[in-house]
């Protein structure tokens, strides 16, 4: 039986999601809280497999378990698999960093990574505008200058569509940087605070802390608003804008296809699988 | 020189507001960064004294400058009051947990916490309902049980007016209990999230932590709507409902007469400080 978990974490405190000997990670939290609860081993396949100090709103994973881990899920006091996120939540600490949502049966053919068809990342940037807010530091990004939203979204908006994005990611050998950008503005919110949004089929390592940071160059009117397709389309990294630091980024949302599609889509996923590279 | 500082922190690692020795508080660490900045001692006057845990995210204090610190503070790069602001950030770490969002130079008769006409605290629980999010956990009080908010708004509603608040105040001699309750009203808002806003001249202690627990008590079917009157009306602290954690509670902004009322009435002010306990 394969569950599908949807989660939310703040990042600060977390090595990142990826399970590492010795260190506190989304990843190894959850799969020890699951092996507790469920016996033997848990293991989580993640959608967005977020870096140290980037949090989540709507992370999702999925999970398979053994018969036994089935016999005893089964003979639990509220043995459905929904009741599991609270058994989850129950083995965290109070007020912990890391939360289910909810836990269900996946549908036929759905894989939390491969059966992914986007990811919707948010970042957060406080500028001179906006103020600091000390309650929202933990996921926003300080800018001291005041910046100029309406020239940030312009440039955002000009990088959208399918593009080599070599110049927005960390060079990893065999990783494509060929990427499908489906959204990407900015606007203020209620409180002033500048948020991105931007939604990809997928991303390379770090490419939405490039693209905002590319984005506050313009905004300081460091660059201009043309400049960032100008350096996406020299498709080699520069020295022209920050990457911006994990701690403005949470991944918002990660869209799958129909129940219906998922199966007959499985199939031809698995073999991309080796064409898809880490997430930022 | 009398300067007006309005200021936001994160209560979580402070011991409250009011300096204690030996403790980390907010007043301390303000006033700590500005003698650092202007020399001398420096001693803010806050309108609201909040309890360990407490955030603000519109605290509003004043401070009396010698001549020495004004004439210091007259040789400074940028010599403005308006400046000292940036200044006191700048000497605060890198993403602090408080942050003085302005500094001006207080009218004619201005007392941040006598001419102060009335306090507005938030105070924000996440229940079934909502489900919990751990990036909103700092200021965020967790209920298990789903709530019932259209209940839980409509007892609140029934406790405005001028009424003795006994039965909602931690007892205390000598101070009135006595109090003008001018709003209290719950909502959801975009997340889910039970939000109380409530609005009064002034506080006595604990009061609207005890004022959400008695909500939170109706919204959970325990207590029913009119019993929060009856309960008020009894005057004498009761067991029925639980005095929420400072965790959720946030003193949102405080309400000041126009400038040109504020001479006048800072005379009429001060005559009544003897009757003036402290806050929540």
């Amino acid at each position: 039986m394969r569950l599908r978990l949807d989660l939310a974490y703040d990042g600060t405190d977390f090595r990142g999601w990826a399970r590492q000997p010795g260190l506190r990670t989304v990843q190894g939290t959850l799969e020890a809280a699951i092996s507790r609860i469920l016996g033997g081993d848990a293991q989580l396949v993640v959608a967005g497999r977020t870096d140290a100090g980037v949090h989540a709103s709507g992370q999702v994973a999925h999970l398979d378990l053994t018969g036994a881990q089935q016999e005893r899920l089964a003979k639990g006091r509220d043995a459905s698999p929904e009741a599991l996120a609270g058994r989850i939540n129950g083995v965290l600490r109070a007020y912990s960093d890391v939360a289910v949502h909810s836990v269900r049966v996946a549908p036929d053919g759905f894989d939390a990574r491969f059966s992914a068809v986007w990811r919707r990342y948010a970042y957060r940037i406080a500028d001179r505008v906006s103020g600091y807010d000390p309650l929202e530091r933990a996921r926003t990004t300080t800018v001291h200058a005041p910046l100029d939203v309406t020239a940030m979204d312009a440039a955002a908006r000009t990088l959208i569509g399918l593009h080599d994005f070599a110049a927005y990611c960390k060079a990893r050998e065999e990783a494509t940087t060929i990427r499908t950008l489906l959204e990407f503005d900015w606007h203020r919110d209620g409180e002033g605070v500048l948020i991105a949004n931007v939604r990809a089929d997928a991303f390379c390592h770090s490419m939405v802390r490039a693209l905002v940071g590319a984005c506050v160059a313009v905004g300081e009117g460091r660059l201009g608003v043309d400049d960032v397709v100008r350096l996406r389309d020299e498709a080699t990294r520069t020295s022209a804008f920050p990457v911006l630091a994990a701690r403005g980024l949470t991944l918002a949302e990660v869209g799958y296809p129909p129940d219906d599609l998922l199966a007959s889509r499985a199939e031809q996923t698995r073999a991309r699988r080796s064409l898809s590279p880490d997430e930022d």
